[in-house]
C-alpha cells in the first residue's frame, strides 16, 4: 500500500527472522543495505523506519511558487559541495543533477546587536564581544545551537573532518552550500530504495528494545522489539544476526538495550543531543531582493540590543529553485522562537526577512516552516553535538558492540553531520 | 497475582480512563499518591511502574550472614540523616526504625596514588594535584561520577540543598549517613503501597509515549502508551487528566511526547545522565576490620600510579546490620570494573577489600554486588547529574507543562538526590 502523503510504499511488518536488521531509512542506512546486498544478494536484509517516509533528516515538500505554479524545496538537508566526494560520488550514480548556490550581491550580516551592517564576507574581528557572537553566528548555523552548549574540542574535530571552515560556512566556491540537487535531496533515498528494493523497507516502525540472545551453540542473536506508530497495539519481534543501527546517537540513547551498552558508550550517547534547527522557505512572485542588489544571504546571532528579546532568523539564503522559481529559505536557532504559535512564529519570520530585504518579504507566494524538535525519530536537526565534557568516549562512537554496528552521520570520520557522512557511515561494512 | 521473586502484587492493566497517572513507584510518585487521594479520596489514581518492584533506587535484598542465619541489606539508597526532615518524618509516620551507622575506629583514605594512608578524617589539602583527587573522590561518592564530568554549578546547587558538604560526606554526625533503617529502606516505599492500594499500582508497565488529545471543550487529555514488560506484544492506553512523572530527567527524555517538550526542558532532559554506582555488599561471620581498630570505611579515587590501572571500590562503610550482622558495602564508580565480568568484578572487589582490611575480606559468608546501569527505568544510581554546560535551563527542571507534573529526588529543592528529596518533590501536588 502506498502512503498517502509520500507516495511511498508500505510494507507490513510481521514476526520473522533475518541476518541483518537495518534501523532507519535515512542515507547511511540505505547506503548499509545496498553495500551488504552488493557483498552478498542473498542475504535477508530488513530495514525499519519510525517515520512514514524514508530520506531522514532530508525532507523535499512541494510548494506553490511563482507563475501559479508548483515546485520542490528541501526543508531539510540541502546543500552538497565539490570536497564532499562521498555524496558528489553518489549524486553521479543515482544521475542526479546539482546546481550552483546563487551568491552575487550583498550578504548582511549582524553581530550582536540591533545594529545591521552590509559584508560580503564575514568581517575581521574587531573586539572580544564580535569575536563571540561571531562563533556563535558559525555554531548556530552549522549545528543548530549556540556556542556556549558544545564542546570545543568536538567543534574542533567537525570541522577536520570537513577539511576547513572556509569549507564549512560556505563562503569559498567549493564550501558545504555550494551546489543544491534539482528536485531536491530525497531523491536520493528514494531512488537507493529503488536500487535495495522498497520491499524490505517497513515504514512507521519504532525500535524500543534490542536483547540479546544467548544460543547453545554459541552464536548469538539479537531480539528487536519493534512497534507500529500507526498502531501502537501492533508489537513486532524480528530476531537478526547482525543490526546496524543508523539512527542519531540520541536516538540510539532511547532505545532498552538487555544488557546495557558499554559504560563508555551508554554515556557518551546520553550526552549527545541534537542541535534544533526550525527551517523556513518562502516562495515569491519575483526575486525583490536580487533587483535591489542583494544575494539573500544574511547571517545573523538573532541578539537585540534588548535584554529578553532576540530576532528568529539566524541565517538566510537564496533558494531560487533550477527551474528559476524565486524563494528564500533560512534557519530560526534561537530557542524564544520554538515554543510560540505557528502563526505568531510565521509572521516573525516574515518581519524579520523584511527587516533585511524590504516589505515584498511580508508577501510570499507560499510558506512552510518545519520545527524538526518536533520531528520523531530525529528530534532535532542537523546534527548531534556534544557537550562541553562529554569527550571523553567520542573515539567509541562508530565502534561496534557485539553484533551491532553503528552508523549515522555522527558516525563519520569525513563530513561529520552532512549528507556525505551518511554515505560515508554506511559503508563501514560489517563483515558476516 | 503476587511477585514470585518480591512478594508484590501483580495486577493486569486495561486501557482505561483515570484523573492522575502517576509513572514510577519509588518513593516519590507514591508520596504523590498518598497526596492526593488524602486531597481527594475519590480521585481515581493509578500507578504504573516499570521494574517488577516498588521503590526504585531503594531495593532492599536477604543475604545469608554470621550463624547460618539471613538478613536484609540495601544494595540501593541506605542513609538518612537527622536535617532530612521529610524522610525522617515520614519514617516516624511508618513507625520504621533507625540505627546509627558504624563509625568508629580508623577509617582508610587514599587519594591520587597507590600509597595509602590513614586518616579519620578527610586530610587537609596539600597540593592542587591532591585537591582535584579530593574533589574527585567527593563526586564518586556522592554522584556516582568523575568531577571532571560535572557540572561546579549543579554540584554547588547539590550541597546547598543538603545544607553543606560536611553533612553531604557524612563526617558530621548529623550528616546523610548517619542513620540506616532497620530492614532496609525498600520498606517505605512498600508501606506507602499499603496505604495507597496496592490495586492502583501496575507494575512492569514501561511508560512509551504521552499523546495530547485535544478534545472539542478545550478540555485537554493526555494519552499514556504503556507496554508490558513482561509480555512486551501488551500495549494499554491510559487517558487522564494529569501525568506525575516520578522518575529521573534520563528516563523522561526516553518518553515520545506529543508535541515535542518545550524547548529548554528537552534539552535539560537530554543532558541529564544518571551517576554509575556499582554497589556491593559482603557478609561476614566477624567484624575483622573492627577488631583490628579499622571503622570499616575507606574512601578512595581508585586511581593507581599506572596508567590504565584501577582499583574498582571508591568507597566502603561498616554495614553491620541492626541485628549485629557483620557486613561491609561500598561502591565501584570506576568505568573500568563496569565492562567486565560478574566473577572477575566480585574478585577485584574482594581483593580490594583485603588491601586495607586483610585477608579474611576475601572469605565473605555471602556475596552480592549491582551494576545499576543495568537496572531499567533507572540506568544508573544514585541519582542524575547535569554535564558542563548544561545548566542554562535548570530552573525549569520541576516546572509543570499542560498538565504533566515531574516529581523525583532530581526536581527537590532539599536534599536533591537522597530519598529526602524524593519525598518532598512527591509533596508538590498538583492542583487539579
Amino acid at each position: 500500500m502506498p502512503n498517502q502523503e509520500t507516495g511511498e510504499k508500505i510494507n507490513f511488518l510481521k514476526n520473522q527472522d533475518c541476518d541483518v536488521l537495518i534501523v532507519g531509512a535515512g542515507i547511511s542506512g540505505l547506503i548499509s543495505a545496498r553495500e551488504i546486498l552488493k557483498a552478498d544478494p542473498e542475504l535477508k536484509v530488513i530495514i525499519i523506519e519510525g517515520k512514514n517516509r524514508v530520506g531522514g533528516r532530508t525532507h523535499t515538500v512541494e510548494l506553490k511558487c511563482a507563475g501559479g505554479e508548483t515546485e520542490k524545496w528541501d526543508i531539510g538537508g540541502q546543500w552538497v559541495g565539490e570536497t564532499q566526494i562521498h555524496i558528489i560520488n553518489l549524486i553521479k550514480e543515482l544521475d542526479l543533477e546539482t546546481y550552483d548556490q546563487h551568491a552575487g550581491g550583498i550578504t548582511w550580516m549582524q553581530i550582536g546587536s540591533s545594529k545591521q551592517k552590509k559584508y560580503t564576507i564575514i568581517p575581521p574581528v574587531e573586539d572580544t564581544r564580535y569575536l563571540v557572537d561571531s562563533v556563535d553566528v558559525i555554531t548556530k548555523n552549522l549545528f543548530g545551537i549556540s556556542a556556549a552548549k558544545m564542546s570545543f574540542l568536538y567543534f574542533l574535530v567537525y570541522v577536520k573532518s570537513g577539511g576547513n571552515l572556509d569549507d564549512l560556512i560556505g563562503s569559498s566556491d567549493t564550501g558545504a552550500d555550494a551546489m543544491k540537487i534539482a528536485g531536491g535531496t530525497q531523491q536520493i533515498s528514494q531512488k537507493l530504495c529503488d536500487i535495495v528494493g522498497w520491499e524490505k523497507i517497513y515504514l512507521n516502525q519504532a525500535l524500543l528494545k534490542l536483547k540479546f540472545l544467548d544460543e547453545d551453540n554459541g552464536e548469538t542473536h539479537v531480539e528487536a522489539i519493534v512497534q507500529s506508530t500507526l498502531d501502537e497495539t501492533k508489537i513486532s519481534k524480528i530476531t537478526a544476526k547482525r543490526v546496524i543501527l543508523a539512527i542519531p546517537p540520541s536516538e540510539c540513547s532511547k532505545i532498552r538495550f538487555q544488557p546495557s551498552l558499554p559504560f563508555d558508550k551508554k554515556q557518551l550517547f546520553e550526552g549527545f543531543p541534537q542541535g534544533h534547527y526550525l527551517k523556513f522557505i518562502a516562495t515569491y512572485e519575483i526575486p525583490f531582493w536580487k533587483e535591489k542588489g542583494f544575494s539573500g544571504g544574511m547571517f545573523a546571532t538573532g541578539f537585540t540590543d534588548n535584554p529578553g528579546e532576540a530576532h528568529p532568523l539566524n541565517a538566510v539564503y537564496d533558494a531560487t529553485s533550477k527551474t528559476g522559481k524565486p524563494a528564500l529559505i533560512g534557519f530560526a536557532v534561537n530557542k524564544t522562537w520554538s515554543d510560540v504559535t505557528p502563526k505568531v512564529r510565521k509572521e516573525a519570520i516574515l518581519q524579520d526577512l523584511a527587516r533585511f530585504f524590504g516589505d515584498e518579504a511580508l508577501r510570499p507566494v507560499d510558506y512552510i516552516d518545519k520545527d524538526w524538535r518536533q520531528e520523531i525519530f530525529n528530534g532535532g536537526c542537523p546534527t548531534g553535538i556534544i557537550p562541553v565534557g562529554n569527550m571523553e568516549a567520542y573515539a567509541r562512537v562508530r565502534e561496534p558492540w557485539k553484533m551491532i554496528h553503528f552508523a549515522g552521520t555522527e558516525t563519520a570520520t569525513m563530513w561529520i553531520g552532512y549528507m556525505s557522512g551518511a554515505v560515508q557511515s554506511g559503508r563501514f561494512i560489517p563483515q558476516p
